[in-house]
């Protein structure tokens, strides 16, 4: 397989694309990469370029630029000539860890959306206190607004994502709502639980609060993107200034904080790893024709493999034919639900 | 003051109601109490009745009743008689550790809303790294769908009570959304924001995400009801799951871990007071003619105690006034935003 690796994206491109990139050529055999990018800046930290070609490019975009408008103007940018690659069949996915919202439009526009898929959905993968699977929760932010259609859509793709990719059998999919019980939330998500509920072929097990979602409440949370957004970064956001002020506790609290935390550095090491989703690899936008996934733009060079094995995982158990196919047979409409 | 006293609702109901207030009534002076209750169970409890009397009834509504049914027909219910008590002018303030939707419905059909306030929002403190203020969210959860109106409203509230009653000079209010940019979110936040920075008297400083409410980004944190309740329950959630998984590492980390714990203790301590948000009371329907407050339904007698504290700040700081009184000169319909 081949993935068209975005070398110019994230703060520290493209040293740490190119080093998490060498480290995945170096284990596994199966993988060509194509980086698109600087030559001057990549060819240098190159090891080898044992399965490794580079298309040579100036022009990126920049964190702050507007997304639609750059990725139409910067024709020969990085990131539009990975896309392009994908959408001409020259290589199987994508990878970049820029721009978000530039990676939607690149992901919109060049590669495609899956037929009938209304919106891509940006899904991460995060860890739960009871099993190394972790769960996916769609979307987390590439839509403001959402209809039940698409949050159906997304509960198809996440399905398919969490059993073949996280080798989670028969994944329980439940839809972020502020109750458990149905009839539970506004319109949006009143109607979305009930086509939820008819759908063929998922395992629906109802609401869940964000609340629970660390406790491995579901293996698949279907949110809109704008709940989605305030409760992954909630959770992000709370475990980091927890984490932070246990360290400060221990640095500020004398020989005695100090000696504690010597001893309960391996078990503290350990919560800090259990809670670091980048093993995981990146956020896949799910929806498109094949797998674009991206990485945090502070992602080093771990991130950076591990987000490879996550695309190679998704090519190898062809994740986005087996939705391409479920939609064709099922439709992309939500089923209507039974009355009751 | 006069404060009424639901003294059936909650999980440790009557006992720990019993033991807050009267641990109130020893250090407060000022405040009279009626309670609401079975009068065979409340008074074996009571200590004194200095200052406390007691309104007999057995009726009461449970957690699992359709609220608004329950309190329509549980004339006697202890809820009810309590919002009774605030509308007819017998006291000045309700407080209940019962059921949140009948709470609410009680605030809306007997203790009435402010002139023109479309909803009540529920508001509670939170604890914020930088502050012993914390900060103030709402709404978390009173509805499920919010108008710009609404949410102007929501601002202007949490205004006055994050200023008068958490001593905050000036509080920073703030718009939860996906973004930090002002054209970031769906229709309803592109618009609130709009309408808050052109509010007179409130300082708006913009959009914040919800990975930095608690590192005190804002003192007032605006939010449709459905997107805070995710929020707040995604903080409340990832804050118990880490703090139970340093505590298992501790006690499963062999004499290593024991010991480190040991040394750590107050400084684990002091992390899980700091973010304990009991001492800040419970939640306000804010919207209502009188200060109606709610406590979990697990508190126990000390956030009772500290709710009840929190309920006189609000009474002698005449916070509801001072909203009545903006309104009535501002207009509570959001002002017109000016056009750029």
């Amino acid at each position: 397989m081949k993935i068209a690796v975005d070398a110019m994206g994230g703060d520290n491109a493209p040293a740490t694309i190119v080093e998490g990139v060498e480290r995945a050529r170096d284990e596994q055999q199966a993988i060509e990469f194509v980086l698109y990018g600087d030559e001057n800046q990549i060819r240098p930290l190159l090891k080898s370029d044992e399965r490794i070609s580079i298309v040579h490019t100036t022009e990126k975009i920049e964190m702050d630029e507007h997304p639609v408008k750059a990725v139409r103007r910067k024709k020969q940018a990085s990131m539009v000539l990975a896309a392009h690659a994908v959408k001409d069949g020259e290589a199987d996915a994508m990878f970049s860890a820029g721009s978000t919202g530039a990676l939607l439009a690149a992901g919109l526009f060049i590669v495609g959306r899956i037929r009938g898929v209304d919106r891509p959905g940006l899904m991460p993968t995060l860890p739960s206190v009871n099993s190394d699977s972790g769960f996916v929760m769609l979307d987390v932010g590439a839509n403001a607004d959402n209809r039940p259609s698409q949050l159906y859509q997304y509960a198809v793709m996440g399905n398919f994502y969490a059993r073949d990719v996280r080798g989670i059998k028969n994944p329980r999919v439940a839809l972020l709502n502020n109750g458990t019980e149905p009839t539970k939330g506004d319109d949006l998500h009143q109607q979305t639980h009930q086509i939820l509920a008819a759908a063929q072929g998922l395992n629906f097990i109802g609401n869940v609060e964000s609340s629970s979602l660390l406790d491995g409440a579901a293996d698949v949370v279907v949110t809109d993107g704008f709940t989605g957004n305030a409760a992954l970064k909630a959770i992000e956001g709370t475990s980091h200034t927890l984490l932070h002020e246990i360290k400060a506790a221990i640095m500020n609290g004398g020989i005695k904080g100090k000696l504690g935390g010597l001893l309960l550095k391996g078990s503290i090491k350990g919560i800090v790893q259990k809670f670091d989703a980048s093993r995981y690899g990146g956020a896949v936008l799910l929806g498109l024709q094949a797998p674009v996934v991206k990485a945090h733009g502070a992602a080093d060079a771990t991130t950076v493999y591990y987000t490879i094995l996550q695309i190679q995982a998704m090519v190898e158990n062809k994740t986005i034919s087996k939705v391409i196919d479920y939609f064709a047979e099922h439709g992309v409409d939500s089923p209507t639900p039974t009355q009751d």
